[in-house]
């Protein structure tokens, strides 16, 4: 009996898509807007899901209280209110786009999740655009 | 041609967690405020996934119609200005947590969908915390 | 130049309606499934609105971070995973209608609100329903 | 490392369900409001989701923008503010039901999506029925 | 002591937009899109705002229920899967723009709402369009 | 028969919140982590809201093309994918916060709006935290 739990959380951050190799015209002919010096940013909203059993004691297959917290602590604390591409170790040499922080966001919090539970990611950038990543 | 048909629906009910071969102190630490004993509630949203290929006459999987009533009926009309683990019968003895119910609801509706057709439930218990079942 | 700004928060809550001056046939006929003795509950929305002259030095009407903790310690506290009419010392003598907890949350919240500023609450008991209160 | 991009559009269009081979009594009672002569119509809400493997000079699965446009040229400019059973050649001899039209919406894509990749294609015909087609 | 009560409702609709004392070009050139002679549609969402006075007796402004049930008997049985321009009466002769639809529902409930409490009405054309009329 | 017409739109931008003539820590203390001198960003979603009569000739208070199409050159144009604080004249002086841009956003659409009509603007930083303007 395996059913999937999942919690909404969010942060605010700013970023800008380019590649350092590449021209400003190659960059913005690539990422266009995205491709903004000063930057532009986005209320990113996080869905979490976790795939298991229920465990028969308690009803539950994961802890809400505890994966909120998690949430809270691997990705809200180092990613809202920054800037991903100069404050976020992770983007030092990788380009912010949705896909590439959704791929992030899921191995930052896979050692935490129980290796016989399923983990995957959805990451809305905007209302209308968003990604999803099961590892 | 298999195409998958979503209805939403939604009830309002009381609910607390708690384990009755627990003390105060166990039921507290597991379940935090949810082990309430004057109980809390929620505005549960259900989204009922029904998938199948398309009758070429009708153009439907399934009539919405259909889906609506069956809900309401076994649903709606069980769960909605219900106590869950006072007036629910399921939930004597089950703790009536968001996977528990979500597995509950499957389980009730199953026999009214023809066994060709794929079930799923979703259950948002808050805009927050949500969860999935497909059998 | 006076500017609204909105704040939105949320609590889950149990409650009942019924007077204790009547007996269960009165209480079913005004207050219908409402009246249930075993409770129902809610995910209550609620959105404070504080209207007021923007601070030239911070470009602020009010600390949105200011009014978040407010807003926690005064209402979310008081009234989450809460039995309003058992546990909520202003419903003890007052029916926990919508109409009436938008009252109750706006004269906990005034004191605290400049009294050059202008306070209303909006409370979403359900997406369908809700209600609105200026003072 | 396969991750699923998402893009939502809209438009809107009025329809009716009906077929012309059985008379008016047999339509209105498969088909209820929906038979309709004079039509109705709906705010369909579409998701078109690509999943496929990241290209690590661009960070993207697929370009946001090309898959904006795409949507644009080949269904909103095809069926926004129309009859769909009149105007839209694709129903001159099929129900536009939700999963009819979603089945549509999918073919006509599909040839525009790189064949290394996975379409998917959810519709919104009201915010509480909506039908999705992975081909 | 002022509350106002608002309660949610939606119906589904066809409609064009054209005077018939205009050609075709002229309708166009005003109405674009919406002048289609095929017509087309929306999903309608409809908010009522009542204000008034808490009766303490009941701790309402107005029983929701009766107010569902007002909505449902004038405005959804009238205007739900109806061709506005065809089959309701009120826009025989006027233009169903949404300005135009939410007065005629204002008239059509205002009767209804007792005459010492204020009546508003909030009518959604699409998530992006929207109109409100007190009257 | 004065009815408020609203109009959506959004735009994606970075800012950050301080004053050059405060040291780093005056503006951490006030400002908290929205002070982040590498900027953050948010989806802004925008209403526009006109009020006024509706002219019997065409049932519009105001064309919604013509007022999407005036808030995408006045406003969308200007801040979308911007850097608020360095990219916007109106800024370079001007703290950005939700109130300062929705007074911004205002000024910007005035002399635009027909003098005989009212014109209010509703600003989300966030979806729980928004500003609301009325002149």
């Amino acid at each position: 009996m395996s059913v999937t739990v999942s919690r909404k959380a969010h942060f605010n951050a700013a970023h800008r898509l380019y590649r350092p190799d590449w021209d400003d015209a190659a960059n913005e002919e690539v990422f266009g807007k995205c491709a903004n010096p000063y930057y532009h940013g986005h209320n990113y909203d996080l869905i979490v899901h976790v795939t298991g059993t229920i465990d028969p004691t308690t009803g539950y297959v994961v802890d809400m209280k505890v994966l909120k917290d998690l949430i809270k602590s691997e990705i809200e604390d180092a990613f809202d209110h920054k800037n991903l591409n100069e404050q976020v170790p992770e983007f030092k040499n990788l380009i912010p786009t949705a896909e590439n922080i959704v791929v992030v966001i899921w191995d930052k919090l896979r050692p935490h999740i129980d290796s016989d539970k399923k983990l995957a990611v959805t990451l809305y950038e905007t209302p209308r655009n968003y990604v999803h990543y099961e590892g």
